[in-house]
């Protein structure tokens, strides 16, 4: 794989993305693209050639940048996060939907059939759920993130299966513990709620204490972005879009983890103050997943909310 | 619903519904807009005042046209079928995906919310099936056609949650019999194998006599596009796409049922040359399904094979 793209490789998983590959050596990277709309650091020391290219997915003539050599691997994690794309509606279709159309058309363009890894979520769910998702379960999204996602799953499926690109999709459980700011994800309270007690900070949780979240850590996201890399076509058969295996837990056991992992008084710094439109958006979504394939295919979950917590603690102390 | 547009309305279902929806007066028409890419004939002796509009959806001009009053219902019939829209990747989605986001954008900008009616069909699924596909089962086309449909299953969905349209998508099983000539769809044997040797012709079976089909009669697909205009939006709740009932039969069965309604001269004009690509294509799709859903709404099934056949031979006696 030794043209690599990145989209939203400035944001938060696309960075530990960027160290995880190129500090990999199964699959060498001869050049590496870093596309986002924000700036983002450029890694330093790597015999890869690095190219960030910054702005707009439908602007032409950066997609024209990206793809000037051709790419054989392109892992796309850019997207509006869910409470933004539920207050604009337009902007959520244009960068989620267009921006992934864009870059699948610039894909079979190429003709070479590049691997084409997307990033979905447990928000294309919705409505009556069984207590644990099979895998064959219907997307019904509840808010636009959602539809936006299980639109593009039915796009790269369909690019994938017409031989345009090699498509694979995984649906993250949400990504937590997430270090510094909130961001305006309606999941963003669940990184809140361990992060700025740990700051000595209060943070509020803005949903029922029964609330099941579905979880997993920056870390074990990563590695099953790399995993995926690894896994031959033939293995993955028709069906590109996996669910991936994560921790199921409520959310006051979620918060009550916190508390072992420090003391009572660092737990309180959480006051419960329900907030209905992200509550909303957040019950629709499952709290656990059979991930039946994902995990024949090799793709793991972290141990518990104890070791999601207890890995946060420990990278904040190594910064 | 004063204000009526029925995309796809010189096509086989569209004249026929333009028929059913001018001969009902539960739900008076004032107004009854006809688009196609292709003319159709123009129903006279009705008060409602009919206009025609002739070609492509995607043009800004004659969308104008369409949506100049405010429209109370949409019927969005137009579509490429499911061997073009193989052939012609780009085509497919201009029509069948872009043209419906521009449809919907359209309803989105009158800002009244109106009702907006899809077909879709049984192609959004595919890949390993229970021998009886229940409601929640996930879309995974094996087609660019059911691809299509299903995006247009989640745009529609979307613009409804979002307050935009009142959606309605009903997955039609395959419509037979057909009159007239074969078409593009790779569904299109299913009318032939008993409308041609009817008329003294051969037909060839293009699949293997064991494949399982789903159908429902021209009459009552009509019926269900009625009857789902008198749904109230608070029957159907938040999930919008419906399986509609049908009949399910083998492939040989249904072949039967022509000899059974004619005699074994008549049904030996079918010849069975199986072609691997309408087969691959027609095999990708369910045989049954449970639509509990609809069923419960009040959307009815054809008797059975021997009525969809009987049906199309009295009307081919009144023409």
């Amino acid at each position: 794989m030794s043209h690599v793209l990145i989209t939203g490789a400035a944001g938060f998983l696309g960075q530990r993305l960027v160290n995880a590959l190129l500090s990999q050596t199964e699959r060498p990277i001869s050049k590496l693209i870093l596309w986002d709309h924000q700036p983002g650091s450029v890694p330093s020391g790597t015999e890869a050639k690095i190219v960030t290219i910054q702005g707009d997915l439908l602007d032409e003539d950066l997609r024209r940048q990206a793809f000037a050599d051709r790419l054989d691997v392109v892992i796309h994690l850019a997207a509006v996060v869910s409470s933004e794309a539920e207050a604009d509606f337009d902007l959520g279709m244009r960068i989620n939907v267009d921006g992934t159309r864009a870059l699948l058309e610039a894909c079979r363009t190429q003709g070479n059939c590049p691997v084409f890894i997307m990033t979905s979520s447990v928000a294309v769910f919705g409505g009556d759920l069984p207590t644990t998702v099979p895998d064959n379960w219907q997307p019904a999204p509840q808010s636009s993130y959602g539809a936006e996602k299980a639109i593009c799953e039915r796009l790269v499926s369909e690019y994938c299966r017409r031989g345009f690109v090699d498509g694979r999709v995984l649906r993250l459980p949400t990504i937590a513990v997430r270090p510094g700011k909130p961001n305006r994800a309606a999941s963003s309270f669940v990184s809140s709620v361990i992060r700025e007690p740990l700051n000595g900070e209060g943070a509020v949780c803005a949903v029922a204490p029964e609330t099941p979240l579905w979880l997993m850590s920056p870390n074990r996201a990563v590695e099953a972005m790399v995993h995926v890399l690894g896994i031959p076509a033939s293995a993955l058969g028709s069906e590109r879009v996996l669910s991936l295996p994560g921790v199921s837990v409520r959310t006051d056991d979620w918060i009550a983890a916190l508390g072992r992992a420090t003391n009572s008084e660092t737990m309180a710094r959480v006051a419960w103050d329900f907030d209905p439109d992200i509550a909303a958006i957040v019950q629709s979504w499952p709290g656990e997943f059979e991930a039946t394939r994902a995990k024949a295919l090799g793709f793991e979950a972290d141990a518990g909310e104890d070791e999601i917590i207890a890995a946060y603690m420990a990278e904040q102390k190594n910064i």
